[in-house]
């Protein structure tokens, strides 16, 4: 179960406090010692002059296995650490213990998910900023990119700053001087809702991979819930998200058309492309080959440290890279007077290094599989959406019949042996839809909203989910109106911010306060 | 020491033949109990009634682990495997028994590296297509990519396709009837040329990571020295090469600008960017964190399968990507009747998991480490090369006048403890180089053969050589071709092709024969 709400001290200063550990004993002579006799186990001379050239060395390696063993449980030789980070004496990851300040709300019924399982019931971590009005028509529901949390402002239960900071508060673009805005930690996470590190209550054990594959507007169908049964609020002023938020966004008013008044998306997309799949693709098999993985059963363990820096800084490229880069980082290295080596030496690459290392215990490495997924998943065309709710519905009227249920769930719907075989020829594409087929599978996915008043904000430098993703999002919704409502397409508005206004590629969002942030106020107001 | 030439099967073949292997062993009872005591391992419930929701299968990494069994020098189960991709009794990865029907230069003179290391001796495995004239006038020197071996093209001694098959022969772009074209494994490969993976004469033990760090320029030297004393080749007619070949092309011109009449660069660069050395750093810690790896340490035991097959998938992601694609493999799954999984599950990512997978044993993971890094360090700037080229010298001197040598090795130029402290601010750039400034660098490190005819090509739909960087290269060359020599620039040619010529990126030098090969044959002619 999370502690959440126990333990007050930040995420940061425990992430800051484990480094310093690692960093003081590293310069123990004990740890020296001990990598001399690795260097012997590994066969590696000491001898240098036995050899034509020195022996290389790899600081990079000693820090990861200096975490590891700092983790381990049964390292007793390293007092310091237990006192330290973790006043729970276990070996526990910090993402459990340092997000607070949050309120928790309790659906005691089951969520019917789009791929076929379920959540016997779910708790959402929420926090909220501003005043609900009497006739409860100023709520903005904020919805927050993949690992972030529902903390998106300071706020009297944790006065640290929040993800979106400067973009809350009184005449800001989230202005709460006149709205009411809630932010969640999406289920699926590790801040506070129901996610993989959470007890199955069938069993009191964490639910780790037997956790069920979510889908974004599983996500928003939760949401739903928490505006509806805790606030009575039936319709949305605004969905409002950026990143995987933007998708939330959009999937939101696509769930539930009658509910939402404005929507805006900020760099988010209405379905994924094969580059952000095979991006996380890449992370994701990267997390999962660390050996502490434990195919998702480490809550006990080791926590998949080194897995997880991997797979952040494999996603940092995906998040800045481009022209700040060039300026920012250029091809200096981090200390030119020393001979190039295999570990971290590039300014770019000490700059993921560190943003790697820094994320590798802030976040369940359960969490960032299946939200990473579910974000793959995505896709608001017509024939998936309808496609996922046929098979959500028959689960659940399976569920409520209470009859046939152990059939479908150990039924070829619940295989996820669908890798091919080593020898396969890599499948040729068996629907063979066509582009003008595809388009239409996506005007008619979005056309149910195309009525509403929408802003779509992109960055041309975003790599990740890039500005024609913005523009086809808009354009389709622009057409949907003209076909289905018979407007002019004039209530969709789309925002594209050339590399002369951001360099700062898909992060742009959380630090352009003018560029994003100026449109999503006037257009709220 | 590399046994090529003993061994007559091809790599496909071995790789191929491991594969069926590893299928058949997955399909036996033997293995599926294995399965389920690891599960009970991993606290992994059986029971699926206990759970809400049934636990996930992990297929791939069912492979991943049958695999290292099957690789694994001391598993006694699986004698198929030995005498069946394993002649030499020994668990020997397949690249360094399947390439042969190669030539080899030995050089017993020593080689001077410019970050300061030295080869006392190398040898550089070549093949050779059409005849050299009376009065060695046409030759031609081709260089490759990353990984590729010297057989670009079949020849009697190995008979199977080159990866640039089509493009070498009577009348093709790189023409026989008129052109005696040279290809060779690079310094730091595992295709025949001293590497890593070669024999330290100082001790008669592999290199490993106590192979010196390359620079491309130090991979072009020596291939220099080859045409000169193997074949008498004073200048060559033509530098030609793509991607890692492209730099080398443009390298051996500014090495030796009097000994090269004519050069292209395909797809290549005239420096890295960040984006691509973060792309490449993240290759490297990915495949340097498999525990087999061993700090390159590895040639006695399993070798670090895993680590190659992930850092190839992310390498493919930058190889091909983009439009193409969406085209061929959209968001299709591949199979879209069994539920989603944790494992590849969409098209693109079977693509990603099979290319992954057959690389893995193909190619020296060492190798791979220290020409990656070689390409990263890449930099015709005037500052960089006149600093290497001081460093060289300096240790060469040293070496020469045998006095000192102990001190250079060891001294500060040799550690290479340039990770930057656990807890370090992400150091802002020490030289504040301005824009204006590192233009000129590149354009005076560029002007020496600004007077050559260059053929510069490039890809729109290239992530990882972008077009800009085409550009870049054509533009500084005529901008030295008119200051340094007062020319009109008109000898320096720049193509790009467009996405409506060709949407298969980085890859496109292999494939399209009309549109890159055409250009080249024009240009030769």
């Amino acid at each position: 179960m999370l502690r959440s709400s126990i333990y007050q001290s930040s995420r940061l200063e425990a992430t800051r406090a484990l480094n310093k550990i690692v960093s003081s004993y590293l310069q123990t002579a004990s740890y020296s010692t001990r990598s001399s006799s690795q260097r012997k186990l590994h066969n590696i001379s000491n001898d240098s002059v036995s050899s034509s050239n020195p022996a290389m060395d790899f600081p990079c390696l000693d820090k990861l296995q200096a975490k590891t063993d700092l983790l381990s449980s049964n390292n007793k030789t390293i007092p310091s650490i237990k006192s330290e980070i973790d006043t729970n004496q276990g070996p526990e990851p910090v993402y459990s213990r340092v997000q607070s300040g949050f309120q928790k709300y309790q659906s005691k019924d089951p969520l019917f998910l789009d791929y076929g399982g379920f959540l016997p019931k779910f708790e959402i971590a929420y926090e909220q900023w501003g005043e609900l009005n009497s006739d409860k028509s100023n709520a903005i529901l904020l919805h927050t990119g993949l690992s972030a949390s529902s903390h998106a402002k300071s706020q009297p239960d944790n006065t640290k700053p929040g993800w979106w900071e400067n973009f809350i508060g009184p005449d800001l673009p989230l202005d709460t001087n006149k709205y009411f805005i809630v932010c969640t930690n999406v289920i699926g996470g590790c801040y506070g809702s129901t996610g993989p590190s959470s007890i199955d209550p069938s069993d009191n054990k964490h639910y780790a991979t037997r956790f069920p594959i979510l889908s974004v507007n599983d996500m928003v169908r939760a949401q739903e819930r928490l505006m509806r049964e805790q606030f009575g609020v039936e319709k949305l002023y605004a969905s409002v998200g950026s990143s995987m938020g933007g998708m939330q966004s959009l999937a939101y008013a696509q769930e539930f058309p009658d509910s939402v008044e404005k929507i805006i998306s900020i760099s988010g997309c209405a379905r994924s492309h094969p580059y952000s799949i095979a991006m996380r693709h890449a992370q994701r098999q990267v997390l999962m080959s660390d050996p502490n993985w434990k195919r998702g059963f480490y809550y006990d363990s080791i926590p998949p440290h080194v897995g997880m820096k991997l797979s952040r800084e494999i996603a940092t490229v995906t998040y800045r890279s481009g022209p700040e880069w060039e300026i920012r980082f250029g091809r200096e290295r981090a200390n030119p007077d020393v001979k190039p080596g295999l570990c971290p030496d590039f300014l770019v690459e000490t700059y993921l290094d560190h943003q790697g290392n820094k994320f590798s215990l802030e976040y369940d490495p359960n969490s960032l599989l299946y939200i990473s997924k579910a974000m793959d998943l995505f896709d608001l065309g017509k024939a998936n959406r309808n496609a996922a709710e046929k098979k959500r519905l028959e689960f659940q009227k399976a569920f409520e019949d209470e009859s046939n249920l152990e059939i479908t769930s150990s039924g070829p719907a619940c295989s996820t042996s669908s890798v091919p075989d080593e020898n396969y020829k890599v499948k040729p594409r068996t629907k063979t839809i066509t582009w003008e087929e595809s388009e239409k599978d996506l005007l008619d996915g979005l056309s149910n909203f195309s009525n509403k008043e929408v802003l779509v904000i992109g960055v041309k430098s975003d790599i990740l989910f890039p500005h024609w993703q913005q523009l086809e999002i808009a354009n389709k919704l622009k057409e949907g109106n003209q076909k289905v409502f018979g407007g002019d397409g004039s209530n969709i508005k789309h925002v594209e911010l050339g590399e002369d206004i951001s360099m700062f590629g898909h992060d742009t969002f959380l630090l352009d306060v003018e560029n994003i942030g100026g449109p999503v106020k006037k257009f709220l107001n």
